[in-house]
């Protein structure tokens, strides 16, 4: 194509990172907060191996306050060698940090409840206590020479002057990066980029989001927030996490990929993508979503005869994801109603059978009728075509046969497809 | 909560229909679409009625020259006397405007495509043609005193001039509605901001959106074309449609009802949502994604300690959608290693059992070495809770038992929780 990639980074934003994203991987964190997860020891570094070798740029694993198992999981991943960077998540309190940076980990990753709602229902501080806490833990880690950052909780219901205030002090005594939080799941993107955006403005170090689903949303957001000059968004395997979860793993490939192809493949296993999914989905008993991005079972089958015609003739009519990149195909559903001839057309191509265009016409009529009377499978349509194609061949040759009795007696109809 | 709604319209969009959207809910069409869809006659049926019951404004219908069996259906859904209006969706080609017409819909929707791909690879017409058919076939159908939406396919590929000058044209000659659609699934919230308000300036007529969720956007972009002045969204039952599927419904109203509560309660019929998407689950034979909006088996259950803390005081903290408002309750996920003494407590008193703070810190640490070693069930926090009950209730009273013997040998652990 001509023209520029329109899903590229918008020219105009002069602050993204959607070319220089990284992912911080919280699978082991955030997704044990999923209802059904309970990962043992051994699950858990599988787990971590299986992200690393998918190229995550961050593991971010519970807190070993958590539980005793909890810190001697985190220690154990910690001594795996790997190359993704391993993060443990804390409260912003030194009875954490203390233990935190003793487990071997690369980073911490410090969160406290800024909206009026959890300084009121959670742990009841008001903003100079956080910031005090904030200033405390954060020198504390820095002085163990390993990487911190500070989130707010809830970032888009605290108050946009107290937001700002404690973002610019941690900023000041030198956080690796700070984090905006949609704990809630209600955010919109433009809100997003404008947050982004603003803070982008105050700090100078690096903007981490962190993004959950509940009006299905996450995706969306932790791209916005890209644009706006974020730098590093949490994921999760198939996005599990409280509730129903923050933007999935998969997601926001699906998305990146679109953006910039280049940048996404050589950084990331792209094919390893549905065993990393197979492997979570396992572990935590839930089946892939049908409509997961990527993976879902129909996420490249083309059902409609006006779709499946322009796949056939050229595949980005209809995708701009190309499935081979998953290492997964493409499907042309043509056993329906809807179908049209082309994609008929192309199924007697693939059974080695040669029928005219007028005749591939004539045998669709039929196999709509019959689709409008119950769900076909590919053996019905193939059954169909045979004995079409045997009625139009044998026994006698086509020529003869056309020239003595009418081949088919239904009406040729147009293509007609939704 | 003195302070406005973060989530409420955007003052500054002075054309946001966010308050003022319909649906046009088009399982009936988009999702005969979806590779597992085989609707009888009596389930389309059933299905239009429960979409009316739900109160969703518009019901869009599979082309009446899709199949013999199409148009009969079609024409049997608009003899149903439903409060929705029935549309049909159509190629923009007088042969199918004439077949529409007859079928008694109030409305029909033309698409055609208008990218280079489409152009190209699909029909093979050019903008001329496509201008010359959409005048005919609009000015056919208003003729019959019916609406008609005039729209684009594969919008956000196509020449924006060649764009804004057919929306133009057709406009002109009064058509309802114009139409965008995101065919390939990949558009970016604020690239939708931008070509609706863009749009929105050319034309007088309300603006319809489609967005496909092969990227994961669709509900942010229905959410954010609102926000530019787009009037009507299309939706699904689950997002069923091709590929991976469109805006969901469900989705859409958990978004929605976190700007504008009172207009989606005024309208919609929440509480039926779980039982609609079930109808279409188990008429399309999938599940119910875990993670889906709204009635994913989790989307209501909170785990980790301080998120449980956090919302017996106060469930605003964690959630802003409000389970009751669907029919559903949110579950509070105790039985696990995450979990804090305030959830533990609260699970003690639900016993009608009675322990001090001190005493549920203690059964909370029994309950995370527990959950360290194994996935628990309630039955097994139960279990724990009057084990340990009865060891300091038990024979002797409480006060006898407590000037005696320790009453439990574990140390006390502070609440941890990530």
């Amino acid at each position: 194509m001509a023209q520029q990639n329109p899903y590229g980074p918008n020219p105009g934003d002069f602050l993204s990172n959607v070319s220089n994203f990284q992912l911080i991987e919280s699978t082991l964190r955030e997704g044990e907060q999923f209802a059904n997860a309970f990962f043992s020891s051994e699950k858990k570094i599988e787990i971590a191996k299986a992200l690393d070798d998918f190229g995550v740029d961050y593991i971010e694993l519970t807190s070993p306050v958590a539980s005793e198992q909890s810190r001697k999981d985190c220690e154990a991943i910690c001594k795996l060698g790997l190359k993704a960077k391993i993060l443990t998540h804390i409260r912003c309190h030194m009875d954490d940090a203390r233990v935190a940076v003793e487990t071997g980990v690369d980073g911490v990753d410090v969160v406290i409840g800024t909206s009026q709602f959890l300084r009121q229902y959670s742990h009841g501080k008001d903003m100079n206590y956080i910031a005090e806490s904030a200033v405390e833990v954060i020198e504390f880690v820095k002085s163990k020479g390993i990487e911190i950052r500070f989130s707010s909780e809830d970032s888009f219901r605290s108050d946009i002057v107290d937001l700002l205030n404690i973002y610019r002090t941690v900023d000041k005594i030198g956080v690796n990066r700070v984090g905006i939080a949609d704990t809630v799941g209600c955010a919109n993107p433009r809100q997003v980029y404008d947050l982004v955006r603003t803070l982008k403005s105050v700090v100078s170090c690096d903007i981490e989001c962190h993004f959950h689903n509940d009006t299905g949303c996450a995706i969306a957001n932790a791209y916005t927030a890209l644009e706006a000059g974020a730098r590093l968004i949490d994921v999760s395997v198939l996005g599990i996490g409280e509730r129903n979860g923050i933007t999935s793993l998969g997601g926001l490939m699906a998305k990146m990929i679109v953006s910039d192809r280049d940048y996404v493949l050589s950084k990331y296993k792209l094919h390893k993508l549905r065993d990393l999914e197979n492997l979570i989905a396992d572990a935590v008993q839930v089946n892939v979503p049908f409509n997961n991005p990527i993976t879902g079972f129909c996420a490249f089958t083309h059902k409609a005869g006006i779709h499946a015609k322009a796949i056939l003739a050229n595949p980005s009519t209809y995708e701009i994801l190309n499935p081979s990149d998953f290492g997964l195909t493409r499907y042309i559903h043509f056993a329906n109603r809807l179908t049209g001839w082309n994609a008929i057309k192309s199924r007697v191509d693939q059974l080695n059978l040669h029928l005219t265009d007028d005749q591939c016409k004539d045998v669709t009529a039929k196999i709509k009728s019959m689709g409008d009377v119950r769900s076909l499978n590919i053996d019905d349509v193939d059954s169909i075509i045979r004995e079409f194609h045997a009625d139009v061949s044998e026994p006698a040759t086509k020529k003869q046969r056309l020239e003595s009795t009418p081949v088919c007696t239904d009406p040729i109809e147009p293509e007609t497809s939704a």
